[in-house]
């Protein structure tokens, strides 16, 4: 370490930056207080015909209400689950074995959530034939693309809202009002944009959609899936008949009711933070494609407010995050979910980077507490990080 | 409402008595205190390189070594979940789906849980054969039976520890013995039992067990499900690859630093409490069973201690529940699950109970703060509901 670096870091003393929202966001102190008398004073099983179940009920039942009105549905449209994973493996399967006997084709894209990825795999392993549509340069689905690959035998397309990778926003209106055409289920794993985004299912011809609390500054264990009514799908957890019979277990309802809470909020605040989020990023995006061999992946403009994400020529990835890390910011290389997995995202490797380019990636994603301070901060020491890694790269040939 | 009810309605106040412990307990204060860091704090995605996420990955690893120690279990053979129901769900499914190719037979027993009962329906509709096991009058399967009923392609036999229902405790260990020499997959639901029956997985012979937070003074949304090395099963969720691959979605560690801190009390005053329930139980059915028409449903001893079920000739159970409410008495029918059917109980019917009788049970459960002046409360209404249910009840002949 340089001297430079050094006193850097003596400089930034215990400094915590988390600029990995899109992994996961802390709960809001608001939510933590919302969930509170959940968990020892209104504990009990919505189920429960007592007065203690009666007004567990009548919280669980409220909750639907405020998360149905958030995106233009009906109550009872809305089933609450225990996370995103959980919902879009109830999409797809759900719908593929609910209506097997319409057909077996699943349209989706190669640059969806692992969690869609590996349900539409292991429905292709059971005799389901999946389409992963490519993308363009930024991450694009093209909707005309979409059309033609719908067939006589398509019963789903799933397409998400927003890449948790590189933050890129689908054209979904577009994407809806095909399906709607043709008659063929479409839905999207919201997880990364509901709270971020105007989602209104209706407008947007969408028949089911994953939200996710644990990215909206709610607790984990609470997500939902809207499904439209009059959608077939088929329970993934079978047992007592919760939520309409199509998933079951004991109703979490201090998480869903946190969950509902953070979506108020985010609701609340969404256009000013939209607003006040695209000005650091924008900064960030600016200031880091100064720094020579850096590149956005991602829309320039097409994308989440909160997210950005870059490639460093000559420079892996981990290293970057580890380094970042030593200098108290968090930050990860795309996915939590694969950041134990050696291979190159498939997210990147999609929108064409070639794999050493892909392994050179850096997602920092912003939120709530993000300050311009910290901003200012990551932009201060990438370009020692860089260096430093570049000077101890075995792979020199970069520049050529 | 005669007079003595109304004075004594008026005496208890607001009275609120909570005896349906095995539907859903409070998280104790305790376990509250130790969750509480991980929503605002500690609140990272344990796959997140950075020390926000190690932080997080070293927690959920120490969990991991507590839950697998209390069961005498190593801690890679515990996956956490987000249920029991789906602890369950991934049991029999995952089992099904891994061991197809050699044999398609399960075995289970006529009492179990509906999410038990309803997975094996499931994979029934999908070819596989399931034996469901009798019981005797008394709730207890017998291992002679089991012995008899395993065939050359039977795969798992997935029996409950304790019934949720009428508490008798099953001869699990007498079961694992004759699974072992079969060499077939014993599973156990064990949602009722963990934290108050000691369990051994190795003595027990058990290759899959369930085990659930909330039934334990944890919070809802975690449960783990404890698979012993090399036994083969598919996930149910797919996505990020967590939980050993096992077990897709961010891990919900707030949930899961709570459920560790609550099985840690249950180990920690397990035989006091035991022993102390085991008293009130026992005073309880003393003297529900003095009550003319009344009987004992499950084993007089081999029970959970915090479990009583009754049945009140001509009395139906559901007004029994409500005037129980009325009084501030929290009770149930059965499980919650099932409380907004009307059919009888599946598990009062395979004891033998007549549709009839099966309609007047009334499950009183009993838990960490039940005092015995709330015993003596409910002792001193019970002899009232009954009587004034069984003067209003169309149903006349029950004493003939």
């Amino acid at each position: 370490m340089s001297k430079d670096e050094q006193e850097m870091k003596k400089e930034q003393g215990l400094k915590k930056v988390y600029m990995d929202y899109a992994a996961t966001t802390p709960v809001d102190p608001r939510v933590v207080e919302a969930m509170s008398p959940y968990f020892t004073e209104k504990f009990a099983n919505p189920l429960s015909l007592h007065q203690f179940g009666q007004e567990a009920s009548e919280a669980l039942e409220k909750s639907r209400d405020v998360i149905a009105d958030l995106m233009g549905a009906r109550p009872n449209e809305i089933i609450f689950t225990g996370s995103a994973t959980e919902s879009n493996n109830l999409s797809l399967k759900g719908v593929a074995f609910a209506n097997s006997g319409r057909g077996k084709h699943i349209i989706t894209s190669t640059i969806e959530h692992p969690c869609v990825l590996s349900s539409a795999k292991w429905l292709e392993q059971r005799g389901f034939k999946v389409t992963r549509l490519p993308v363009d340069r930024y991450g694009l689905v093209d909707p005309g693309q979409l059309e033609q690959a719908i067939r006589g035998d398509t019963i789903l397309v799933s397409l998400m809202h927003a890449s948790n990778e590189i933050g890129t926003i689908e054209p979904i209106r577009s994407i809806g009002e095909i399906c709607a055409e043709k008659g063929v289920y479409f839905h999207t794993d919201a997880a990364q944009s509901f709270g971020k985004l105007e989602i209104d299912v209706n407008t947007m011809h969408i028949d089911l959609l994953t939200a996710s609390s644990h990215k909206m500054y709610g607790p984990k264990g609470a997500a939902c899936l809207y499904k439209r009514k009059g959608v077939k799908i088929e329970p993934l957890l079978h047992g007592g008949g919760h939520e309409f019979g199509l998933r079951s277990s004991t109703h979490n309802i201090s998480a869903i009711v946190g969950f509902v809470e953070a979506a108020k909020l985010c609701k609340k605040e969404m256009e000013g933070e939209a607003g006040r989020l695209t000005l650091l990023r924008d900064r960030l995006i600016k200031e880091i494609l100064k720094m020579e061999g850096s590149k956005l992946n991602g829309h320039p403009t097409k994308r989440l407010p909160n997210n950005t994400n870059f490639s460093f020529a000559g420079v892996e990835g981990e290293s970057m995050v580890m380094l970042l890390d030593s200098y108290g910011v968090a930050a990860s290389t795309g996915s939590a979910c694969s950041s134990t997995e050696l291979e190159p995202s498939h997210v990147l490797l999609a929108i064409g980077l070639r794999p050493q380019e892909a392994h050179g990636s850096l997602r920092l994603s912003l939120g709530r507490w993000t300050k311009k301070e910290e901003v200012d901060y990551v932009l201060e020491i990438m370009p020692r990080i860089v260096e430093r890694l570049r000077t101890i790269s075995p792979f020199k040939g970069w520049k050529e």
